[in-house]
């Protein structure tokens, strides 16, 4: 029988962390004015800082004080940070992009990965660096395929150039679903050389898992949304508004808790459930995500919308957060660096030829795709054809290596987050510096070069004006949020109004109007109004 | 190198756990309206259901799909939970009642545990239950005697009864730290007899372990709000809200959002540091809870407000239905019943005296202590006097045992959940079937008993009107969510300028004034208005 509280093995590393994880956002808050380093650079910087006061504490023996798992992950980290993806993304513009989205995610992956994993395969022995498998080179192909464009959307601004934002912010989820398909794909197979029928049966693979994996994702939302609304959330919450004050907020305050955990739960439930029939998570997650914020946003309670669209964006803040500490820390895992077989020069020069790979890899696939969506968007108004700048930007944008590209090294180099084989150790800290340097060097070079292609034409804010007009936060913020309803009311009437200028989404609305609204709510789309 | 997923140990169990508890809370909302059944009595009989299930489907060997670590529920369901209560407590009530919650609450508590502990000590052995030791039998005193005050609470109406809602919650609050610490002060003794030196012992430690936490969660708390608001999150949103609509939405949303996280992480930050130092953290959270809802809650923008209530009541919400969910299955472990040493006779006589045991317990402070709590408050307007029918209220609503009782329990009598000693066994059993007992028969009459004792005056309230109103509900509930800041702007207010009526209070109210206030902020406290 123990006595003591006996948390010990878990308590100070926990603590550690988090107060690592505050430290990171408070500086990261500070450092946000600037625009230059943002909350990836912070936390990989802050990460490498507290790594090597570890190492020195440690007396050089470990840089950690958790050690990755990648299940951690994949069950905690990742579902969250894909959802909200899906949550926040804007319906309308996504469906209008639909198809050069999908061209950049999905073909996109495809071109990389091909380009990355043959450029390894002829590269890699040059180097010293012999006895990786087909498949593996696949998977490295597709490690190091998928994108972390939280930098660049920081720089861009959504009301200037709505329809790159969009692209940008479009492909970057679809990207991340599609190279965690590609990479559970390529594990499959077991031959030594990649013939014809293996490549057949990665493609025949992906799109199976792809498409079982949106319908799981696309029939649970409305299923659950269903049982959420016949259980009669809203006529419960009307009905006890009408009592008195009090009762209101408690009623409402337990009324809309419980849908709160309902969709928090439900949407952690679709992502489950899709793992248990060996399906991709998180593609099903991001497609729930998606619905789940067309449906069941527009018939919950004005605090559970504000509450779950602050709540996913907050988790998937701390996930990422998270994940770039721990890069940063293991960045100074001494014992993995001393475990690689590559001498000095030989590593500089791998580490040169991914990244190499890695930006023709993103060209081969960006520049021809955009002509092409270009061609298919001819009869448009010319709005949504992606000029040469656009095409840069785009390129840029996904050149950053992030969460996902870690994760899945870590996957697939080390088993609970131990490496014991020398080339495991190589391809391990062959992916940190990548995602280091990518991360760092590109992400600081983002804000420059956009500016540069896109000088920005909005005038200057007088700040004076809003800094005496702080003292009256407390009662202006009550009115600010009223008057933030009332425009999204109308910014939702005028956005359903408009008229759909690519014909994916006007098929999507005519089905959604058909079919989905009458059943499960939504918003009222009044066509009469001007 | 693993090629598959390979989730399968966790993903099934976790799966199942979040649907059931989905289920849970559909069911739950479903049979609220009548009020007689409350979550947790649901999410018991649903764990029970379940645990049946699991029984016959296993071939009568487990009931489980996940085995209870008393470190889960210490480090991740216990702190939502305290941090929640702290957070939505009333402080203005909180603190003019704050004598007799204190009495009830502490001394409470004490009263209670001896008289347990006693009483188990002498009729425990007549049951053929024997060898336990003085520190066992004071731990079994104070797993008995930390209640669970939800059920009545779901019941009792904050407008009808302020005075008795408040003491209810207040208590219940108060409660759950106190036993957690005198549970933990309890630990430390080793003798075999109970001397006057060992209940010292036990009352220093508990006054320790009780001021420095409190202390801990009081102080973390303006520090890390300084922090907070030194970051000049305020100046940033105006400042973002004058650019335009769009750079509204995504500012403001980027920057409630690390405020959200940042509250979330100090709030964890302080339980864990408080177990870093060998203190209470239930305590640490719990003040930290009422400090961030005092100060912080005025600082932040109002998304974030209504995010943090909704979240954090949320997810102690999710965590305590999880832990009435494990109940209801444990109560089925058939391997545990069959490892008691006790006959049926002797088990059922065990299980009756228990509740025996904590009838009288709790009825020997309420009473006495209402009486104090009484004769103190003579000088007062009448309006916080208890009544002989509140007292049996107060007795009443403390009888229920929950997730605390069991949380103790499994941390004294198991080790990471597993069983192996008869006589732990027998303890765990014992416990189960008063947490069940209590929850389901107690909690079923609490309607009953409150509907003669304190008969409602209110009017039935049209439903059919609300019905009909629940066509425009999309504009209505921005409507109400921006009355509703208004009302509570002009309560808040109100509440300012009420005078206070107890000592204790004004006191608190000076001290805030004077040196809280102008340091770290809050509502500006206009003592001209009528």
């Amino acid at each position: 029988m123990d006595v003591n509280l006996n948390l010990d093995t878990q308590v100070v590393p926990i603590t550690l962390f988090v107060a690592v994880l505050c430290l990171c956002l408070v500086i990261g808050h500070l450092l946000d004015e600037n625009r230059w380093v943002n909350e990836s650079i912070t936390a990989i910087i802050i990460g490498c800082v507290v790594g090597t006061i570890i190492l020195i504490i440690s007396n050089w023996k470990s840089s950690h004080f958790l050690r990755f798992d990648e299940q951690l992950f994949f069950i905690y980290l990742l579902p969250p940070i894909i959802f909200n993806a899906g949550f926040q993304v804007k319906k309308k513009k996504f469906f209008q992009n639909f198809l050069p989205i999908m061209l950049f995610g999905v073909t996109g992956v495809f071109i990389s990965t091909s380009i990355v994993a043959a450029g390894c395969w002829w590269v890699f022995p040059k180097f010293g660096l012999k006895g990786l498998t087909i498949s593996e080179y696949l998977s490295v192909g597709t490690i190091f395929s998928s994108t972390d464009t939280v930098c660049t959307l920081q720089v861009l601004h959504q009301d200037e150039t709505p329809l790159l934002y969009s692209l940008v912010f479009g492909e970057g989820v679809v990207n991340d679903a599609t190279s965690v398909v590609l990479f559970n794909a390529v594990q499959k197979i077991n031959a030594d050389t990649l013939g014809g029928k293996a490549a057949l049966r990665i493609l025949l693979d992906f799109f199976y898992l792809f498409s079982t994996s949106t319908i799981l994702g696309v029939t649970l939302e409305p299923v659950s949304h269903l049982v959420l609304s016949c259980a009669g959330w809203a006529i419960d919450i009307i009905y006890s508004s009408r009592i008195g004050l009090w009762q209101v907020n408690t009623r409402t305050l337990h009324s809309s808790v419980r849908e709160i955990a309902l969709m928090i739960l439900i949407a952690y439930l679709s992502y489950m459930l899709a793992e248990l029939f060996e399906l991709s998570g998180i593609l099903t997650v991001f497609f729930a995500g998606v619905l789940m914020s067309h449906y069941a946003w527009h018939n919950v309670t004005e605090s559970s919308r504000i509450t779950t669209k602050h709540t996913f964006a907050a988790m998937s803040f701390i996930a990422e957060t998270f994940i770039f500490l721990y890069v940063g820390m293991d960045a100074l895992d001494y014992e993995q660096w001393k475990m690689s077989i590559l001498s000095f020069g030989a590593s500089i020069g791998m580490y040169s030829s991914v990244m190499l790979l890695i930006l023709v890899g993103r060209a081969a696939f960006v520049f021809p795709l955009s002509i092409i969506s270009n061609y298919m968007n001819r009869v448009g108004d010319g709005s949504s054809k992606i000029t040469a700048k656009h095409q840069v930007v785009i390129w840029w944008a996904g050149l950053m290596r992030g969460a996902v590209s870690v994760a899945l090294a870590f996957k697939q180099f080390t088993l609970s987050g131990v490496t014991l084989d020398p080339i495991d150790a190589t391809m391990i800290t062959t992916t940190i510096v990548v995602v280091l340097f990518s991360t760092i060097v590109f992400g600081f070079l983002t804000k420059p070069l956009i500016s540069y292609l896109l000088p920005p034409n909005t005038s200057n804010i007088d700040r004076t004006r809003s800094l005496k007009e702080d003292m009256t936060l407390p009662l202006l913020s009550f009115e600010e949020s009223a008057s933030e309803n009332l425009s999204r009311a109308k910014e939702n009437i005028s956005m359903l109004i408009e008229r759909p200028v690519y014909t994916i989404h006007s098929y999507w609305r005519r089905f959604d109007d058909t079919y989905m609204r009458p059943i499960f709510g939504g918003p009222p789309r009044n066509t009469d109004l001007p």
